[in-house]
């Protein structure tokens, strides 16, 4: 199965049991796709969902395992939930409260690891190996990345006129798919992926035109901690995107003022990093329509004290 | 001209051009209608603006005069700026910064008070004299109450089977729009109207049967910190509403905290002041379905640092 308008547009069908359709808001030529108010509180519950939803009758039993920072695991709680499945979700021990919460009040199995010293694969690995259950990549897999895409897709269905796209980038997940489907849809778009400086992985592969491997980053946007860009997510990023921006974690801080400030909504530190990209003139809008996806809301109110 | 099921339609009408149809944002029973959202950050754009696009062409050029806590204010110079009539607001001069600055940059001629020795009213018949401008009152008006009451049709046409609905209540004109409408449209559905512990003036009045004026109040809900219920807004209420809860300034701080939580976004406390009156029991929803309006989001980042 290769990612393709046709493989977001099945997705966008396939999903509607579980994701919402998220507002869009508008401050002057910005237009803000809210997907801190999707269901779940994220992006997520879109790939999560087109993969679970996909899931052989026969397997459902055996259950699904899923390795994440927080965002996909309460969105693959939430999708295994509905179609009956048994959940183990592997997250860092460190994840936020606001995420690990949430995902063990929906039934799942959390195991911690250390992000550090521990390989999160090796040890969804270990847990798929004794209960046979079905892996739900956090972004690495052609089901995922085509639910991604139906935000950017529905999107461009409300505001067909924009001229440029910006999405943020950790697995490089929701850009990919938002990239496939936007020069689809929109011939001449210009796509642009914003990244922490802090987590600069895919920025720094984009540049050289390969994969790059960092240490485990430690910036606040801890969606966006993935070290390195996907195998499936890179090389469709590497086609259809511009360039990726890079912003400080003042500018993120910035940005989620802005937001709640502006919007009145909620914004995690990764669903604000789009918004940091062009309010700090990251990334060339000029005067076109600019679509920004905010990707989550999963924070902490001790969070938000601090900014 | 009445308050009424036909003046409410009408301003619904009326009010297309300034106003949005906000979002319901639902948790089981829970329809939350969110004009923290609304254009201005609060409803009260719906009853400024279905006044002022009211207002002859001959008066026009000789302005607008409101006087406010603030998202009135706001609205009244939204309203102003939309059909070019020059607005004087009078603000207390401890308004929040995040409501005083929006109307100043709207273009208003913002006049401030004391809320403790100065009396707005007679500040606000000056500025008149002087400018000949058209009163926009803050709630004792029936265009006003009309506007107001368009945010419980739209809650109602989206969710038609309310058993409950709950509405804060400051001068009144909220509650006894809502009530008019949602009694007219759904025969049985109980209103309930909600109000700071201490801004009890309402609360007062309605157990006594007759206006009560109390002290200036001193709530964290600032939107809600009228002495007394209006004269036109009151004997609605007193006809319509089944009761007015009471909550303190803890709960009021813990419904914001619960909004921003699980439905990420910003609330002010005015606008949690249903939220908490449902969360923390103060209005028998039993398991029916409850519609709470949340009634504004413009509040500091500052102040939310103190929840």
């Amino acid at each position: 199965m290769l990612v393709s308008e046709q493989s977001i547009r099945e997705a966008a069908v396939r999903i509607q049991p579980l994701a919402r359709r998220t507002p869009v808001m508008q401050i002057d030529n910005w237009f803000f796709k809210c997907e801190n108010l999707q269901r779940g509180g994220a992006f997520k519950i879109r790939g999560a969902s087109n993969l679970v939803l996909s899931i052989p009758q026969a397997d459902i039993a055996r259950g699904v395992v899923a390795f994440s920072s927080g965002n996909h695991a309460q969105a693959t709680a939430i999708a295994a939930k509905h179609v009956g499945a048994p959940a183990v979700i592997v997250m860092p021990e460190d994840a936020p409260k606001s995420k690990m919460e949430p995902t063990r009040a929906l039934g799942a199995r959390v195991v911690t690891y250390n992000r550090f010293t521990d390989d999160r694969e090796a040890i969804a690995a270990a847990v798929m190996a004794e209960t046979g259950g079905t892996l739900v990549p956090p972004f690495d897999h052609p089901m995922i990345i085509s639910g991604q895409g139906t935000a950017a897709l529905e999107l461009l269905e409300d505001v067909p006129d924009l001229d440029t796209l910006v999405a943020c980038v950790g697995g490089g997940g929701l850009l990919s798919g938002s990239a496939t489907i936007a020069t689809a849809v929109r011939p001449g778009i210009k796509v642009y992926g914003a990244e922490p400086e802090l987590a600069s992985d895919t920025y720094q592969s984009f540049v050289k035109g390969e994969h790059v491997t960092i240490p485990p980053p430690d910036t606040i946007a801890d969606g966006l901690r993935s070290p390195s860009p996907g195998k499936l997510t890179f090389p469709i990023i590497q086609k259809l995107v511009e360039a990726i921006a890079l912003v400080t974690e003042d500018e993120i801080r910035a940005a989620m003022r802005f937001v709640m400030d502006k919007l009145k909504i909620v914004v995690e530190p990764s669903g604000a990093v789009s918004v940091a990209a062009v309010l700090f003139g990251k990334v060339p809008v000029g005067t076109g329509k600019v679509g920004l996806i905010i990707s989550g809301g999963n924070t902490d109110l001790e969070f938000l004290k601090t900014l």
